[in-house]
């Protein structure tokens, strides 16, 4: 049942060239630069989205995910969920109103995979970038390279992937929407969660190591989109992983690529819908190649080993 | 605060003539026929939904909607509902399980505008229409005309739109996501309304007669589905009403056009997306034309006088 | 049979206020301003397009087409055809290279609809806009608004259909492609012929004065960019004409608009293709809505009446 | 200089079990089967044209292609060619009308690639599929699998590129479009010719043995269309080469598969336009993967070496 746990509010990545990475997030993805701070931190956003900022970069010496923050609908709803994490023996940190430019407090917890994660109320509404708050256009005609429309949710690798749902569903009111399950040992291998009607906003796939980032996913308009990801990736010489194609779970078009410092982009459309009524999708891991790349029906190694 | 309204989960249609109208829902929507009853009633649903049927079609004299219904998420949130309803002053009716096949006790209410709605938490979930449910494939082959995939919302016209956003936003949780207002008497021309992150599920317009049906409305996939569509109209003669265009009022992409009864469909994609931290958007009256239709900028005759 | 007239490679236009129409032609429809020169002309050219230019803009008190011209294989070629334009009976005069900045000779005569036209076999060949010209890239990324590829035909309103027909196919070597013919009458209410591929490099409909102008067309690549242009237009307060629809004739997909002269513009893309043993497509003058608003089936007043 | 010789008019496959290829040509690409002869051969053709037919499948012990035929333009044109043809040193057979149902004499010769070709001026005119010869409507709704519009050229491998060039050129009147060069030896690669306005109607890749088959192309409509083909790929377990991606070479956008025989398939749309006095574009070959995979950059071993 839904606990009032909105959307992915943010991510902050660990780069280690913040002029490279800069071009890479607001350049080639086309996000949207709203500020920095004085610990030489980057902010930016998706034109859609009318919080203050979703993606922050953090100048670092090794790549990966520091945290990733989800916006709740209220303090009360916040609070009442910090109580929720304390009592299902999660350890909680509260980070004052401010560490992050225009964020209010965030209650920041460990999943059972390593991961951090927060939980806000708070963030200023700056409003989409480039359209006219009343009588909205469209779409802003200066957007650059992908033109990402919003951060859309996170992959990761860890290794307790049944104490992070038992977490995310039971606590925080998350739906386990789709899973590919090992039909002889009935593992889940890899499992995807909805606090909203996407198919997901968070994802993990079962790894021996804690605290693995797999990538940071953008939204994009349409499929033709994905082909000018596609060719603007190599139009600019970066690093491509996989794409043009379709993920057999949830059905999204897709490509994935690097990042300067090695963290994986990744930028999609389209993908199935999901309410709380709706079963788990399950996917058997014989069928893992199918359910990740629908079109190839096989994995690359790339996928399972590159992690930050 | 949402409190447990999914989604529009039903609409039931009066047309005249049935096996044109199945000829217009199945062979040209290409919505799934699914049952037929002793009443008469033909039922049909867009594949990618999971529940037993989403459109009734009830022979009748003249054309109009008999009443729309919303799935809620259990037994229990329907029935706190409907005591809510009845505190509000709303007249509500059981109607018993079975009486559409394959749906449990619907609790039936009046709004202020003369509208019928319901509420249930039972139907029979059936699954997506022509592919499997584990490894479930893309899309099914088979799917004919329009391929639309879902119902997703409707337009009505009525006269009190205040009292039923009043109980919509109130009583039922909705949220109000867009509006048209008269800059000088603050009067709402039109209002939008959402129980999820579709930007509107259910919208009216102010008109003086009560209880008046302008469209149902079904989600296509891409503007080449909706390129397809409006081909489609044309090579069966179909009577249009006006498209392919873009809505300015949540953006998405269009076209409207006629069952033989002279009910007005829709069938789009895109479109924003809402959540419930997100203000209104309002456009100015004086920009009805813009909102409404963003390309042409001004309203046809039709758009606003043919209802049923 | 074809007699070495490639492609439409140039149009001149009248505009009434240069600055206006720099910012139509270059900022909205996105061609590549390429040169000026001291009569006060400015010359631009779609960014696939190869050669120096394809759109000419001369100051002028009212709107309309000076001339079209046609780029032929080779000088012997334009020759040969100049030749056979005299013993036509068909006046010709020949334009000194240097005319039009970096084009050479042009041969320039009055069709029989009152039309002028040129044939010319040297123009500087600049090649694609923005990309490369050895290991080129897919496009650009710096186009602006609609992005057209490149001039692809215009339309004309004339009166002698017959005589146009005539010389463009007996001396010229363009083929009939498709018409509209009224089957009572036997009467062609218009014509399209092509020296191409294309399903059209120029156009005609019957029409009681000479030498009007109805539009110039440019070519896309998608339909979403069909819709990317009705969205530009409305962004910018454009006049729309109609659109985003399909035509009958040639099945393109199409959106029209004004200049702020007054010049009717085309954007459209796709349309079927021609090889010099099809047959002519005939549509019937009581289908002309169908054949040129393949959606509306009617067609808009403006679209008959409205002419530079 | 053009020469009469319009387009890739047929193609010849080998195929070793008839009921599966059919499967693949009809069911999968979606041409539609038009005839059967004595010998057991099987026609279809694209539904856009109008010939009788496109593809032949023959049934045979191994995959590859017999021949590859050109439409010319007149009986006149054709012996004109044979005469030329027969000049130049080519050995030349002439098959009688009727060897393959509703085609006309046909003028064989064999490549300096060992590669069969033909040319024929006759082939019955049956006409688009699906829609009426007046007032066409769009597409015919009853279209199957990837829908595939017309066979559009073939990729060959052969070692004498420098003598097929010659011959298609100077004797046929084709037109070098694109190629590829190594730099330091000026050894042309791979090269693409054209005899309209399409970036190939036929290309080679150097290679040490003659008379290899690599893929037939088929035309598809949109970037939609690819990822519909790509899905379908998958649902009917076919066997995937790579895609969807775009090419560097003419910029199409692709996906290439396996018939059950293992002769490769390709669809694609979108691709560049050549004018005969474009000049030749040319891609240098330690830029190979980028010229053959725009996105991936890089070859697969199969499309090197897996060749019928």
């Amino acid at each position: 049942m839904r606990k009032g746990v909105m959307r992915p509010g943010h991510i902050q990545l660990r780069v280690m060239d913040m002029d490279e990475a800069v071009i890479h997030y607001r350049d080639r993805l086309g996000l949207i630069e709203t500020d920095r701070d004085d610990s030489g931190r980057v902010y930016l956003k998706g034109w859609t989205e009318l919080d203050a900022f979703s993606v922050v970069l953090r100048p670092a010496d090794e790549p990966g995910m520091d945290f990733m923050g989800f916006k709740v609908v209220s303090t009360e709803a916040m609070n009442q969920l910090k109580q929720e994490l304390v009592d299902f023996g999660c350890p909680v940190e509260v980070i004052p109103a401010g560490e992050l430019n225009q964020c209010g407090e965030r209650v920041r917890f460990e999943a059972p995979t390593g991961h951090m994660f927060e939980l806000y109320a708070d963030k200023e509404q700056t409003g989409k970038w480039g359209v006219q708050p009343n009588n909205p256009d469209a779409w802003p005609e200066e957007l650059k390279g992908m033109r990402a429309q919003r951060f859309d949710h996170c992959l990761l690798y860890g290794d307790d992937l049944d104490g992070a749902l038992d977490l995310f569903v039971n606590v925080l009111g998350f739906q386990l929407s789709e899973e590919v399950v090992d039909t002889e040992s009935g593992v889940r291998v890899a499992q995807f969660i909805s606090c909203s009607m996407k198919a997901h906003d968070l994802a993990w796939v079962r790894h021996p190591e804690k605290n693995k980032f797999h990538h940071a996913s953008f939204y994009l308009e349409t499929w033709g989109d994905v082909l000018r990801a596609a060719d603007l990736i190599s139009m600019h010489d970066m690093s491509l992983d996989i794409g043009p194609t379709r993920h057999g779970l949830t059905h999204g078009q897709t490509i994935y690529f690097f990042d300067p410092s090695g963290n994986r982009s990744e930028v999609f459309c389209g993908g199935d819908y999901t309410y709380p009524d709706h079963p788990v999708v399950t996917w058997d891991a014989d069928k893992l190649g199918k359910a990740i790349f629908y079109h190839d029906r096989v994995l690359n190694e790339r996928f399972l080993s590159v992690l930050t």
